[in-house]
């Protein structure tokens, strides 16, 4: 292998994966500006400035890049609530944090959380499969969470099921209503969201 | 007027009452699966067993049907809460009341209620406007509810604002996330959250 060769290889990874990034963000606002069914990967192509030629040795379909988006949006979610339950052994401290970085997530990543959530069914049967599993997993967390305080005592609500259900929905929701221009920081909205779960749970404290 | 002019104006009126009514619900179905902009009036009128141009002597374009779906929508929503404020004057009872209702609303109107909260910015901006307007006014009830419990002394939340705006978040993305075929009637739902209202902002039982 000559140096020029040495230096290449990874320039060429790099500006492939810096391409395939300026798709994906093409794609969030375009399916955030008309939706998954009303957007063409033309559009897509023009917005990234590329040709569709050049679009498709990325990505074969539009269907490919909304499940792109969606995964990796789903696999950030699982990992930070991971990390925020591995914060603290206390079911108190590890709502209070999960929720917190939930809410947080939901507002600074709004655009891309709204396509995530509402564009759903216009995956493939498989891919739909995939993201509703990822998406298991992450109501499974918050579920776990609410049972162990319940078990610890430290936890009073009558229907375990639908409060971690709501707390999950505040989460997801935020993409929806949250303006940054508004009174709120995503901080804000993360710090008065971890005490509302609290207070969903009837935490002790 | 004959017998017979008199008999023939209302069922016209009533016939065109079925007609226009046929193609709002069309028109629910056709948004809610494809999305705002990815329905043409042509897939509207085609679900409504019409022509294109049978459909336009009632509505002008597919913006007028969102507008009509949305402006009702909303005034229903108003409607009912109002009739919940107004069937006590204990601040506990009216936000207990308002949620449940709310929540109901949301559960059984979910279809319309998604296409209402998702495909605002498809209205044309005097449109808009309008609905912007009708919000406001469910999201002050919701914060009057609020207030008025914390000046009587009933209620104890930090900050009220974000509290009614967590309140009609969880009641909105029941839209979303409820399916017919749970673990849950809407009615079940609306009990629990009226619960987890009173949670939300502290109140003294």
């Amino acid at each position: 292998m000559t140096d020029s060769e040495a230096t290449t290889a990874p320039d060429q990874a790099s500006r492939a994966d810096a391409t395939r990034a300026r798709l994906v963000e093409a794609a969030v606002s375009a399916f955030a500006e008309r939706g998954f069914h009303g957007t063409t990967t033309r559009d897509i192509a023009a917005a990234a400035g590329m040709s569709p030629a050049a679009l498709y040795v990325h990505h074969r379909s539009k269907e490919e890049l909304l499940h792109q988006i969606s995964r990796d949006a789903h696999q950030r979610t699982i990992d930070a609530m991971d990390a925020a339950i591995a914060s603290t052994t206390s079911p108190v401290e590890q709502l209070r944090e999960t929720m917190r970085v939930f809410a947080v997530h939901h507002a600074r990543g709004r655009t891309g959380a709204r396509i995530v959530n509402y564009e759903l069914s216009a995956l493939s049967p498989q891919h739909h499969a995939e993201i509703v599993e990822l998406r298991i997993q992450i109501d499974q967390r918050m579920r776990d969470l609410v049972e162990a305080g319940i078990e610890q005592g430290v936890f009073d609500v009558p229907d375990p099921g639908l409060a971690a259900t709501a707390l999950l929905s505040l989460g997801v929701d935020i993409a929806r209503w949250y303006r940054p221009d508004g009174s709120w920081t995503p901080e804000d909205v993360g710090e008065a969201y971890a005490d509302l779960a609290l207070r969903i749970v009837g935490a002790r404290e």
